[in-house]
């Protein structure tokens, strides 16, 4: 899902970063001609996202090294179930370890919570969605890690859609008037999301054609008069603070979005290791 | 701390990021001429980092804008408290705001949870360490975060320290090998460091003249013995899977550093937010 | 409406590409000392676009320069009519004037044919609209002139909004499960968009819910009959080898949206011209 | 005639800007392994260029996707004639179509133009030149259009040949002491070339051995009479608002190059289109 | 001589290749606001060049920095001779002062090789030229030091000369062949230069019409008799293996130019060093 | 030694260098069909560093190229000696050429000078280092070179490694201070380094902890003198304006490392070229 020469982009960032001035460990102790054999396990529960990268890095480094999956992207795995496998330079395996672990736990950490809040919201209409407090360099992963998890996407930038906020309204001296500039001037090809904090601005915004609405810091009982007030008119999208805890409460008020932060800024990386294989095993 | 043209770097690209395409709403609505104030608030208590990372996202956008620092970057704040003020053009405000929050809410959040294991080891020589398990693109950033918390920085790249790990040991043929080999080919400007797992490896270690040794794993008691033996022949670093309630008693024997991912794999972003202040208030 | 890290990095790139080996003949000549006063002229009637990037490209080359536009972005002008006066270093502006040309001629011809298309349309409420055949490099600035000259952007890039052509149908193995795919699976912040060729499939889009239609390469009874069919169900956009000729005839079946390639893919540059000006005259 | 690394980078460039946060219509509906052929065709007569750059596109999305061109670069094409025959994964195909086609049109169009033209001036020996006129960031490719169109380059930046221009002669007070200026400090590697507006200052180039004068804006009688005066003593380049009309007149006079800046800035691209083949068909 | 644009891209190259992780010992020793001056000398007598990349290196890291230049570009300076005083951040000073220090004394280096070679020529009409065996990334800089100490330069790429070496030849079939084949096909700007061997080869050079001849390893009494031969049809460069003892030889046979190599794969760097003023004298 | 993406980066920055516009002389005669081979010969003997650089360069222009190594990295040839056989498009060779050799030569000339000091300190426990005085951008491949030809390396930037100088210590107000400042601050993975001018410093740097201390510029009595002082607590090394005739004195004193800036800022390129073979030959 992610384009080749995207991860060939981010994957050689990130060796760079670590490799700027070689591994001065390895090509001190492992010789050139030297392979091994490396596999990847995850040592807790979780939903793995990120094996391409992880695969394009050992491949940076060495051009014939062979690599198998031994779960597909997007797999529901246990602890202790290995992942992948490498067979190549043994510098290579060594040097790339690192960033390879680094993309596939924070990928995998991301998949992992949002396939449990998506979980959570089973029986639901309501879809889990993301937002742009994304870590800078890595949204495009970020978001792919969220739609390997179930979940769907908010805006990839400020470019690609519109959400018309507060301040967008006082600027424009009301939603009415927003609305009609964003329909002047912005592409056709996106709908028009205000973003509302009170039943009297859901009004306006229903009254000025929003064809997406945000709900934001809504309590529960306000968020379920909103979706009885739009009755259909418009999509409703319920968004900030929330936590896990309140996610079935607010899915059963019937919004058809939910939004949230925290899958991108606040998740756990998930336990993943790499170990060699000793020759006697492979 | 961090240099002048790094932070323009990363900045200019967090915010290619999310203005590839410009920003559709703003523009659509805000005049280039209009302009504002805003100020950046924290909504939890912690510790702050990323205000320079912060002012350059907002001047990128605006030569002439005003930046005032409420607080100095390291600042222990109060939920509430305001922590710098800018005010330019309106255009500049509402578009870099999301990459501004996106730095300062991941770095103050390092800063936070540093500083709180920093604050558990007081009373104890032991001083708490970073890794290279850091978000791609990122490491220079997020390492600075642990030092503005009170911690003190690991290696920053494979390039740019020592350290022998088991694969190393058995590439070389062992622990006196792999030790002579990098005192041969590495730097002498590092120290050398060793990981072990047991206390034969720590001998060995130590009969090598490892100057610096990561204890990798140990439970509490092990880790006891490994001081007594090393008895100040090399400095000490536990580390692995050292959680936040181990901290003190792992402290209490002796070792001089601990060592831990989560700080920079783990953390959660500190709630901080941007309002902009009606002309009445300003 | 660009932002000003994207203005100077494109003017850089272009720069870059023209004084990669610096400039020869005025640097062979000209005294780092020298200074002169540049004017800008158009030498044929249009509209304006890029005087931000021809500004930037003097400053790049001399930072004390002084730039006064004299007229706006935007603006009709006639021939012969000054648009900008620059006065710095006379090896800034003999270094930097086929650049700076390069984007104002380039943007100013875009400007000019969108504005002229749109005056055409002018008593319908149909919008003239831009498509992805742009310029490789160029694309944010030639999206930016069809705004300049009053047309309306289609998406940016595959990636910011959603657009099921025949291939995309033929793949899901129709109208419908395309449709319901994206849905599933794409961010619900863009309109659905089904590119249809006959009334058979205009009626399966909407059936499946398509909120933007796209009539490819109907003739004008054909579009007519798809609005008569459509009745505001969905917005409507024809397109495909759509001819100045044939404009008010398509506007007046009332669809939506005319888009088209030719604006950015076979304009003609305007015809603008720098003449620096003798001492006597400034 | 381009280099390898120079395509992958200009091609790069091109699929980031319209890949950047992926093709989500494809990524919704069309499954990894889906694979496809498509076929490229000319859907009007003209000369071929770019079908190397279109080839790079799609191999950036898929490493063992098999292209078979049709035609070589710089066939003369007539409409509805096959290019190019791709077959591989069908996301591949959907994604690089457009960014393919962006280079295959403009540089298509560019050689059709300089070959209509080329073919204008057979049976006189002067050859049709290009200018700097081109679009930011593609002029070796728009150079090297003009090339397959059977054109020849004038100077690719300013560090790469010399021409002397009006306000570089009242820079160094005069021709002689500009031409002396030039072969006192510039590459001797690269001709002297001045441009001059009258005859007189004709007279003054020559003496001062300039090698390359280029006659602007000079009616074609003037020109005839440059050519008489100057009698092989130098080269002559004709240049300044030259249409299409006035070429054989020009190059009657007898002047050795006609230089013009419309067939990099105002050329119209070609229509060239890509269709999938159903699979019967393959 | 240098654009600015150019000089802030390689310099800052070169302070990222230094500072990518900071600059730890001033870090952790130097407050952030304590300032200093520094006064840069030569430690050896020779020819300046580089002055602004140093002084650009310095600004870098602090905007307010000054920076007085206390001789000029291209000066001949005597050991012990101050250059240049920069006044600013302490930590700026000590971060920037090897970057600084390694470009001026490298550009020193070749100025002053250079000026001692062309010096030996004085009474001579050859000038000392430069080749394409330069530091890869250096190129521009390093032609522009040649520059500087007087040289002349050769080509500045493959793309911005025509030099037709005996590969070249055989692979025509020729050098009237090869000469035809470029004149078809590469830009008229240039002039024609062929690499010759032997006598026989430089008379079919000249009947050939080639402008420039390349002598290429011939002894003295050879390149004499080459003079002899060409009377003036066509330039002359000497190259190939010449020290600086056969200089004044080699010019006396009347070649119009002497290329050489070692002024920039074979210089010895300039003894520049920087000192930070005690706060008593300044 | 040097990883693939570094090695790939490198050349292609330079094959832009040289290639920016093509190889126009090369395109205009060679046939894009025709091969050959070359072979690169040392014209000197001398250490051969470089090699994996030179065939990225021939490979990057034909991806088919074959290329055989007829010496090992690191390999002591003699004059005349054929080091790599290249056979592939005759244009890749021709154009490749210049770049390959570029790197060749220098890179050979560090490893043939470091080896011949590393000779020269034969019998003596002293290791010969490198400095951070290297060529902008090319600082990993000369320290590499250095490995090849048996030096050790000091720092690889300001961030990689402790040395604190003269002016640190006064910004501290002491040795002891400075050390202190740093022991709190850097990583602990660093040795401490501090640079003393008089015995007075060793003494305070030795009481201080430092591990390392470099000797500026004394003369080889009081080098001695500091060895005895020292008696084994520290790391020595000796540094500043240490010339070839004073080694094998210098190391007698019994220091364990001489550091030389001259290494990788004054070296003389290893005469090293290419030339095409006749195809009877091949």
């Amino acid at each position: 899902m992610l384009t080749r020469h995207f991860i060939k982009a981010v994957v050689t960032m990130a060796l760079e970063e670590d490799l700027k001035y070689g591994d001065v460990t390895t090509e001190a102790i492992v010789s050139p001609q030297a392979t091994g054999v490396g596999c990847i396990y995850a040592r807790e529960k979780g939903v793995i996202a990120g094996l391409p990268l992880a695969e394009c890095a050992f491949r940076e480094l060495d051009d014939n090294l062979e690599c198998t999956r031994l779960v597909e992207e997007g797999a529901h795995v246990e602890a202790g179930q290995p992942l992948m496998r490498v067979c190549g330079r043994l510098r290579a395996l060594l040097s790339a370890e690192r960033t390879a672990l680094n993309f596939l736990q924070r990928l995998s950490g991301i998949a992992t919570m949002t396939a449990a809040w998506v979980k959570e919201l089973e029986g639901y209409p309501a879809r889990l969605a993301d937002t742009r407090k994304t870590t800078p360099g890595l949204r495009v992963l970020e978001k792919y890690a969220v739609r390997v998890g179930g979940g769907v996407n908010h805006r990839f930038s400020l470019g690609s859609g519109i959400l018309i906020k507060d301040n967008h309204i006082s600027a424009a001296g009301g939603i009415a008037a927003a609305v009609s500039a964003v329909r002047q001037r912005a592409s056709f090809i996106w709908r028009i999301e205000v973003e509302v904090t009170t039943l009297e601005e859901l009004e306006e915004a229903l009254a000025a054609g929003a064809e997406l609405i945000l709900l934001d810091n809504m309590d529960t009982p306000t968020i379920r008069k909103a979706v009885e007030i739009t009755a259909g008119r418009a999509l409703l999208e319920a968004s900030g603070n929330i936590g896990f805890e309140r996610l079935r409460e607010i899915a059963a008020t019937g919004v058809d979005y939910i939004s949230c932060g925290a899958l991108t800024h606040s998740y756990r990386a998930l336990d993943i290791h790499m170990s060699l294989e000793n020759e006697a095993d492979t």
